[in-house]
């Protein structure tokens, strides 16, 4: 390899310079705090574990975005984390072992061997917030809405949120008693709205059940699309109308707590299907394909670590949020040049300033004056009688 | 893998639980606003790369330590970093290219395929500072003294310091003309003090300097070991002599400005001696088998990715700092316990609470006022004539 391309960065793969990392770093503290006012607690997981442990429950979606290596210590196959969710569900069933409801929050690096969609970073610092041991409606208010507060923090301008309830479709299909493969591309037709194709697939079902599927696909829109809901699945099995219940009840809580929030709602849409068991919602902003922040209800996660729990929450990408965000993130720089000298004198008084907040930047050996600015010095340390004082800089 | 053992985590590979994690949040805030006060910016850089890059310069005992995976999209071979000051190198060199010195730093989780020793972490996060374009003993001293407030703030106990020069060792084999394999025979019994092996390894050799690279086994000790050493290598090249000269030169800055410390000089110890080109150093306390905070000039770095720059600085680990250090860290924890209500009014007194940086932690749907102490709350919102106030906590 060249020494010319020793540098290149492998593709979705970032590094970040100052001032950005400055400004991700300010997000990342006032986010993390908000996080904390709410009563959500920090946790820190480990970037590589077995991989039985990252992929529990994920689907084949992650595993596919899974970069693997063998640990040299135990010859077992560890993966490194795309995603931080599988793992706070660990912490909360396995290690902290609660018994009441628990919140948890995280900010760390994922790592994706594939980009989610041509373009994404494969680099995403991914933070969320988790509420477990809850299975109420007002669980996932509260994370959604401390998902908007945090939106609102970034001042991300034009967001609009989908919400949808994967309980209804699988209420449908498992009363209809679909299947495997059939229920699979059921699935997929219906993401696609292909109508054709959910025709056909439902057309050999009870005839109330298939309609009520078939329904599904064109159950999208705003509030009213709930109302449409109810009496679309008027007959629907209890659990479904148990699972449009709940979803008219946070969309009702979201638009009384957020009026200016655009809200959408598809039944049909099912994002994360295999991973979630209740409300779905996603945030989008005009002309970003993928969401931009997004969460659910999993509760059965938490099985597969010992220790069945409700889970709902969210996540995002903090540099997108950064990058798409007009909050004011910068840190006024200022600061203090100091000549280059071994005077402890100085070298006193440079710490007592330090000590007191200031930035103070100390010239090497044989640096000139002229430095001072470019390093965001606006004062200087100039020696007068016998002391040292802080004098502005010689423009 | 059966339930019970899908939650174990490799061998030292850790996850931080509540409320240690918000410990070590509130530390990283600290060394990063520490860093910023001496002028030096933050850098994010990322967590894989392409492998040849993470490697430049650094030697066999990285390698080992790095794990590899391939990028599924350029097949290429990329590495999980084991050691951000590559990397950071590279965004001077190649990324940043700025004319005058340039100061970073850094705060990230590194992966280590083994341990560096026995009972070690193999997923440290390393913090560090590096001082780019200046080669004078004037950014030594100023990334150690850095280093040496970082332990301060930290409030690590009993610390001391290892300080040595590469240069000496160095200047020495070359001039009597030791290479390959002998010279790294040499090299390995003067880290052991062998002096029967440092004998016959210099017996052939030029009987001055011979004798004086016999001498670098037994100069080590407090202050008075670089008064023999001047007197021992009076004969050395000017190089050698020269590499004297700054080690003292930093050593007799620090003991003025920080006199408390322990300072020992150790001239056969070559800590890192592929990768760095000048003074070495290492802070170490009882009863700890590692180096918790080390660093060194490593001057040729940068030529890998096309710029040769002077370079020095310093890392350790945000976690043993944490844990060796005695620092308050808390955070007093305080709250409201706001009741389970859909009341409108409940909702905006919240959030004005929280907005003020109070931390409100609401009931979820049927959850009672028994948790609040619990998730540390100390007050909490009542109704009381038409509105809600805060109220000290029922006991």
């Amino acid at each position: 390899m060249a020494t010319v391309d020793r540098w290149l960065l492998p593709d979705g793969i970032e590094e970040v310079l100052p001032p950005e990392a400055a400004r991700i770093e300010t997000a990342r503290r006032r986010v993390l705090d908000l996080f904390q006012r709410w009563g959500y607690e920090l946790v820190i997981t480990p970037h590589v574990e077995f991989l039985e442990s990252l992929l529990t429950g994920s689907g084949q979606d992650l595993d596919l975005r899974t970069f693997k290596v063998t640990d040299p210590l135990s010859g077992r196959q560890m993966g490194l984390r795309a995603d931080i969710t599988p793992q706070v569900a660990r912490v909360d069933a396995h290690t902290l072992r609660r018994e009441g409801p628990s919140r948890l929050c995280y900010a760390g690096s994922v790592l994706h061997a594939k980009p989610q969609a041509l373009a994404t970073s494969r680099s995403p610092i991914q933070l969320g917030a988790e509420l477990y041991g809850d299975g109420s409606a007002s669980s996932d208010i509260e994370v959604i809405s401390l998902m908007l507060e945090m939106l609102e923090l970034a001042d991300v301008p034009d967001v609009h949120m989908d919400l949808g309830h994967v309980g209804i479709y699988r209420g449908l299909a498992r009363a209809a008693g679909l299947m495997g493969e059939t229920e699979q591309r059921l699935f997929d037709a219906l993401q696609r709205k292909a109508m054709d194709e959910i025709e056909c697939l439902t057309a050999a079902l009870e005839p109330t059940l298939a309609g009520m599927l078939r329904a599904l696909a064109r159950l999208c829109g705003g509030r009213e699309a709930l109302d449409e809901a109810q009496a679309a699945l008027a007959e629907a099995p209890a659990e479904v109308r148990q699972a449009l219940q709940t979803l008219i009840r946070i969309a009702d809580q979201l638009a009384a707590r957020y009026p200016k929030m655009p809200l959408y709602f598809d039944l049909g849409e099912l994002r994360g299907y295999h991973y979630h068991t209740g409300v779905v919602f996603a945030v989008f902003v005009p002309g970003v394909g993928q969401s931009i922040a997004q969460g659910g209800r999993y509760d059965d996660i938490g099985a597969d670590f010992g220790r069945a729990r409700p889970a709902t929450g969210f996540s995002t990408d903090l540099k997108t949020l950064v990058s798409l965000g007009n909050a004011d993130l910068s840190t006024p720089v200022s600061g203090i040049w100091a000549p280059h000298s071994d005077d402890p004198a100085l070298w006193q008084v440079i710490c007592r300033l330090r000590r007191d907040g200031e930035r103070v930047v100390q010239a090497l050996d044989g640096q000139a004056a002229d430095a001072a600015a470019e390093l965001g010095c606006d004062r200087q340390l100039l020696a007068k009688d016998n002391s040292w004082i802080v004098a502005p800089l010689a423009s």
